[in-house]
Formats: C-alpha cells, sequence, structure tokens
C-alpha cells in the first residue's frame, strides 16, 4: 500500500440510531434489527469486500437525559437506548470474515482491569488477532449513577483512573506470560512452563493486582489502542497510548485544528507524530447524480428527529436546548458554552444564523461529523480533499440508513479509491495491527510495549 | 415428552483439563484448540445432532494454588489455567445451532450487577432466548485477591451479596422494561413509550441502582437460572433462585442423599420439589466391548496426572495433599477434613484402603462425578438406573477427551435414550425456557418473577 493509504472504519453500535437520531423511521433504516447475528454477520461481510480496516462499535452505559432533564426524548426516539452490549458481535461478525478489525469501546469506569484483560485476551484469540480496544472514560452521569456512585467522577480524573488503569492491562498482556510459556509437550507432560508465567505485583492507587494474567499470550497481546479524547487531558492520554485516533469535526477548518494538535501532543509524548493514525467521522450520501444525492440528503433531514437530535446533542455538550426557542437564532442566548457553539456552527456556514432547529436538523444527520453528499466519484473527491487538506488518515464511516449506506459506499465509492491507489484490493494476511502498521505486537518505543521488558519475578 | 425424560447438558470450560487433568496429553484430545472459533461450533453441532439441551460453561477467574501452595502444579499440567472468557463462545455457538442451550458460568463476586445485566440481555437477544445463567460467588481466593481484595469474602456473606445481586438483575429484567415498550411505529415516530420504561430506584446494602435497564425486554427477560450449590447456604440460595441444579457426586448413594436436600430446600421455600431439574455430573467411557471400555479408562487413568488431579482437588477441598504420603492409606492423616473425603471414598469403593495416589487416579479421569464405563448399552443402562435411583433428572456430561467423548456419547448413547423415550429425537421451537419446562419467563410463583408485579414510578 501507498503511503496514501486511505483508513477506514466502518462506525456502528449496538442499538439503533447512532448517529443519526430518528432515521431508524425510513423505509431503508434496519438499525432496529440490531438484535438479530443476521444483522451483523450481513454487515461484517460487505465491509470485508470493501477492505474496511475495521468495524468500530460505539457504546454507552447510560441514556442521554441532558435535554428537557429527562431520558424520555433519547427513549421515544430509539437514541442509543435501548443499547445492546457490543462485545458479543465480534465473535459474531469473526465467524464470517477473515480479515476485517473490531474496535470495541469499552470504559475503564465499569469493570475491574483484571476481569476486563481477560475478556480482550479472549476475544484477541478467538478473532486470531483481529481485537482493538476504543478507551472510554465514559461522559455520561446517568451511568456512573447506576454503578453506585453519586455522581460521575471528575473528567480530569477519570483519566488519572484510566493511564493506571492501562498500566495494569499492560502488565497482564505484555509481561505477565512470556512468548514461549506455552509449551504443550504431550510426551513430557508440559503444559506451559511455571518459570515463564509471571506475577504483575501491581499496587498504586486505584487498582492492586498481584496474580498473573490469567489467558496464555494472544496473537496481538495488547488490543490495538483507539482513542477519541478531544479535551487537552484526552489528548495528552491519546498521544501517550493510542494508535489509532478518531475525531468527530464539521469542517476542514476545524479539522486541520484538532489534527495538528494531536500530532504535537503525539510528538510531545516522544512518538513519530505520524505514527498515529487519525480518522475523522463522514456520513456519505451518495446519488446518481448530484440532484439525487441532494434529493436523498433532504428525504433523510426529513426523517431525523428534532428531539433526538438535541436529546444526543445535550448529552455530548452538557447543554439543554429545550430552555431556547427552536427558531430564533441561537446568538441571542448568553451562555459561555452556548458560545463556543455559535462558533462552532458559524465556521460550518457563516451565511445562516444558526437557530436550535438549525442545529438539530444538523445534527439529525450523522452527528456532529462532515456529510459527504454527492455522486459517487465526488464523495471519493471529498474524502481525498478532506485528507489532503486536514491532515487525517482516513475516515469513520457512519450510516444514514443500515446497512444501506454501508452497501452504496462499498458498492460505488470504494472501487473508485480502489482505482487511486488509496484503498487496498487484496488485505495481507495477519493481525489487525499488522494490517495497519506491519507488526503484530506494540512497538518497542510504545509506552506499554516498556512493561515487556522489566525484570519480573515469580 | 414423557415425564421420564432425561436432561442432558455438555459440561466444558473456555480452557484445556477441564474435569480430566492431564487427559491434555492423549492423542485424541483437542481440548488446547479451545482458542479456536472452530472448536465451539463443531461441538455445538454434535451437541445439537445430539438433542443436548444445553452446553453449560464452567469457569474461575483464578489459579488453583492450595496444592503445594502454588498453582505451578495446574500451570504445568494446564488444569483449568490458561482459562479464557466463556461468554464469547456463546454466540459463536449459537450462530451454527438453532435450539441448543447455553449455561454461562458468571460469578456475582466481579462485576456490576448493572453491567452484568445488559450482558445476559444481550446474549438473549442474540441466541433468541438460549440463555442460562449458572451463579457462582467464587471459591478461589487466588481471584479475590486479584480484584483488589485482601482476602476472599466469607461464604456466608458471599451469598448475602448474591441474594442483592440477584435482587438489582430481577428488577433490571422483570420490571424495568413493559413487554410493549418498544413500539417501532415508523408512522408516528415512536421507537419506544416512555411510559412503560421504569427506574428500578434499588438502594441496598451492597448496590445502589436507581436506573432502568439499558435493554429492551429479551426472549426469556431473566435467564435460565443454574445453581450448583452444595453447601447448606448453597442449597437454600438454590432452592429459592435455581430453576436447574447441578451436583457432583461419585456414588448414588450420596447422589440419593444430596437430591433429597435440595428437593427438602425447594419445598421449603414454597416451590413445588420436582419444578427444580437436578442434573449430575458423568463422564462417560464408551468401548465396542466392556473389555474394550475398561482398556479405555484404564488408557485415560495412565494419562491422568496425580499434580494435576491433586492441584483440582486442592482448589475444591482446600486440601493440600502433598503434605502427606503419595502410597499410605489416607485414614493415617488426622484431620477433620481429611475424614470427610476417607468418608466419600470409602463409600466409592469400601474394599480399598485409599491412598492420595488412588485419589489422583480417581479425581483425574471425571473429577468428583461418576464415570460410566462401559458399552453403549450399558452406558444408557447405567443413565438410566442412576436416574431412577437418585432422583435425579439428567445428566451433565463431562468430556474425558474433548470432542470425542461428546461425539462418541452422540453417536452410540443418544440413539438407545432416543429408542427408550428418554431423549427427544426433534427440538421442540422456542426458547431454552421453554424447552424445559414449556414457559419463556419466569413462573408467576418464582421469586424473581415477583418484582414484575411491583408497582413502579418511573
Amino acid at each position: 500500500m501507498t503511503s496514501n493509504r486511505m483508513y477506514l472504519n466502518a462506525f456502528d453500535m449496538n442499538c439503533a440510531g447512532h448517529q443519526s437520531p430518528g432515521l431508524w423511521t425510513h423505509k431503508d433504516d434496519q438499525s432496529s434489527t440490531y438484535k438479530d447475528i443476521s444483522y451483523w454477520t450481513h454487515l461484517a461481510q460487505v465491509l470485508e469486500k470493501g477492505r474496511f480496516d475495521a468495524i468500530f462499535l460505539a457504546d454507552v452505559l447510560g441514556t442521554y437525559d441532558v435535554y428537557q432533564n429527562s431520558r424520555d426524548a433519547a427513549v421515544k426516539q430509539g437514541v442509543q437506548v435501548p443499547v445492546n452490549d457490543p462485545a458479543f458481535v465480534v465473535p459474531i461478525m469473526a465467524q464470517v470474515t477473515k480479515h476485517l478489525g473490531f474496535g470495541l469501546t469499552v470504559s475503564t469506569s465499569f469493570e475491574h482491569p483484571y476481569v476486563f484483560a481477560r475478556r480482550m485476551s479472549t476475544l484477541d484469540h478467538l478473532t486470531k488477532g483481529r481485537i482493538g480496544w476504543n478507551i472510554v472514560t465514559s461522559y455520561l452521569n446517568s451511568a456512573a449513577l447506576n454503578i453506585g456512585l453519586d455522581q460521575q467522577i471528575s473528567h480530569d480524573e477519570r483519566y488519572e483512573i484510566a493511564d493506571e488503569y492501562l498500566d495494569v492491562t499492560y502488565k497482564l498482556w505484555e509481561q505477565s506470560w512470556e512468548d514461549d510459556a506455552v509449551v504443550l509437550d504431550k510426551e513430557k507432560g508440559l503444559f506451559t512452563d511455571p518459570s515463564k508465567v509471571h506475577d504483575i505485583n501491581h499496587e498504586g492507587k486505584y487498582f492492586k493486582v498481584p496474580g498473573a494474567h490469567l489467558c496464555e499470550p494472544s496473537p496481538q497481546r495488547t488490543p490495538v489502542i483507539f482513542q477519541a479524547g478531544a479535551s487537552t487531558r484526552g489528548r495528552k492520554f491519546a498521544a501517550k497510548h493510542a494508535e489509532l485516533v478518531f475525531i468527530s469535526v464539521p469542517t476542514k477548518e476545524a479539522g486541520k485544528v484538532l489534527v495538528n494538535k494531536i500530532r504535537e501532543a503525539v510528538r510531545a509524548e516522544g512518538r513519530d507524530p505520524s505514527e498515529v493514525k487519525i480518522l475523522s467521522l463522514v456520513t456519505p450520501i451518495i446519488g446518481e447524480t448530484a440532484e439525487d444525492a441532494r434529493a436523498k440528503y433532504e428525504d433523510y433531514q426529513n426523517h431525523a428527529s428534532y428531539e433526538g437530535a438535541l436529546a444526543l446533542f445535550g448529552g455530548w455538550s452538557g447543554i439543554d436546548f429545550s430552555e431556547y426557542k427552536a427558531n430564533q437564532p441561537i446568538e441571542y442566548v448568553k451562555n459561555d458554552a452556548i458560545q463556543s457553539i455559535v462558533e462552532t456552527f458559524t465556521n460550518i456556514d457563516s451565511t445562516k444564523n444558526w437557530t436550535v432547529d438549525d442545529i438539530a436538523k444538523f445534527v439529525g444527520v450523522g452527528g456532529m461529523g462532515q456529510v459527504a453528499v454527492g455522486t459517487a466519484q465526488s464523495v471519493a473527491d471529498q474524502l481525498e480533499g478532506w485528507k489532503e487538506e486536514t491532515g487525517v488518515d482516513g475516515f469513520n464511516v457512519a450510516y444514514a440508513v443500515t446497512p444501506g449506506t454501508f452497501e452504496e459506499f462499498v458498492e460505488h465509492v470504494i472501487p473508485i479509491l480502489q482505482d487511486r491507489g488509496l484503498v487496498r484490493r487484496e488485505y495481507e494476511e495477519g493481525t489487525f495491527r499488522k494490517n495497519l502498521f506491519g507488526y503484530d505486537h506494540l512497538p518497542a518505543h510504545h509506552y506499554g510495549k516498556k512493561f515487556s521488558k522489566l525484570t519480573v519475578t515469580k
């Protein structure tokens, strides 16, 4: 593959209404069949046909209840609720594919790293090394309350906990079992050489894990690390750990600024800024003609839900837009948080005096990411242009309707990207990390790999 | 099916060396391929062909480190270590079967019930209602240490916690979402009726869960409840919650006593004693002739591991047999715990002065359960006799070598059991619970179902 390669993830979630709230009402949308094995096997096969690098599965463990100070809007519109555990659809998709990677979102706030590390090793074994971990620290207050906390832990402390959580998992994955610990010598009757299985003796501020990992080394050991932190603290965390960073920006200008900040943070951690791959959210809307595509976008917008979009946006921004008038420009609101939102949307289209209604309409199809509307040729052009102008390495492709958006993208846009040498025609053999970077394990200079070199005592 | 039906589970674990330590060295054993999708798809297909009710997946989250005060023997012999998470092989097996149930072991000690409840609902959705939950409170001290506890919580308090844990999950599964909450009305734009989604407002001694369940109602709501508690407190817990109880006894006499105790405990909880199905552990060893079968058993015993068996037995009993001589009758040991073990083994064969070596040999093939050695006809006779004389409802069939033991059982023994009207020739349609008991949900008189009737306020 040329260095010009365009990395592609599909972006989905084990629920309906992921990034396009209300679109479940569209006749072409099957997102409400998320509970069926067949939805996932079909999707995985479509994506592998399209030579996607991975499917990236989002997750939340709470409901969006900022808008109207209630979860009702989200519940009514099926906005990321009901939501099932994404981890179980990974083995289902692995069973019908050979190369597709899996980026699984799991929060560091809900389960113990000793237990979690076994889950990921199990998935890495079953998928033959195709698992990635999208690390989140969880932003929904409703989720924190339900695991018995009085309120969400502060943003920065969540990252402190996450940093130690990562240390524990690196020790379990990288340090505990040596490569040749499992011998399987039937003659000698030796399954595993106990001198090559090490206790990690972790004792930190938040976790105490004295023992050894429960799993033998999996093909990648540490899963490919995804991260999406956009805050300063989140970027620092990503710069230290992440191999793949996901951003969600509505304009090229915002994309460019954020890409530069991320690469700068990666450099500050002593890593090659280009070694972290940055993927930007896009929802492609493809028509046979430009007019056709435009009409399709309008049709989707007409199916988008006003209250669903504001429920979603409320969860992300913390702002309850039900307190403001729908059809008046939001500039009239005197509130610091809203001012930054005014700025964001003015950057999207400065000819418009954005109203709450406009914001809902914009968010309603494709969330806060880019929407690429046009013929297949034009969508390919837009992606290539976006990549060149912002410096991203590729895209997280979200659906407006599923699996239709993915099917259309694979059928019409992928062949063009392949003709341009941006997307492979055939997968190479090997693990997910090998497919992305050419090596199976974390590289020697990665923070997490350092744990494998420590002198360990059993 | 006649009331004479023989319930059958297969018993396996996401590791090698489940109940027959050391047998991984046998040329016919493939248990070390537990990491491969193909091991599980093949096994599931064999079991469904044999009209098994379910596959029951055991689990531990620690290592067996009582013997020699070290985990080394278990590690060397691959005795339930390395051990992967069993939950992820369920969707894999569900994908290639239509009727087989899945009994998944998950401890109440390692994850929060709010998060766990979503996992089980997700699996119940994906399997179309074929999930069961084997509730354990975890007996290995090594597991407790690794989630940061200074020592294992006491046996009885673990059951107190488990009781409240169950309350939380019943509320999430049975009470939170009404049957018709999810509307999916594309015209009206109503995904879910928010007035039919209820907060559970749980506030107990160990858990605080104010919110609603994250998942829409799954086919069974509460998974089929398995339990294996043999202690008095464990039996009380099982009598209150369990629909299926698993026992592991080496003699009919011990089986009969335990079955009566369990049925008595069920009656004491106000339930019909026969409504709980009791399955007993058996390892079938099938030959073309009786001599052939006997030779096979001896061959297996020769592959069993002395230290592996004592590692396993040490974890179960808490006794470190490395402190005692291998070839002297254990009667010489003056220790209360050992005396009860002497009694157990004397009951198995009173003509023998049991030594540590004999115990290791016995445990080495089939753990502490029954071993049924003989022709297919004889094994069928033994199972039928065991069922009649002890009052069990069926068996948990473990392997000596896998998948060979299961393949032989399905090929040779199942047709005989079918001819006798003990095992179905065809599955009925429907959920796992329906297949077992004729209904999809917990019955109205079950403790867990009572939560669905409470007046709830949103």
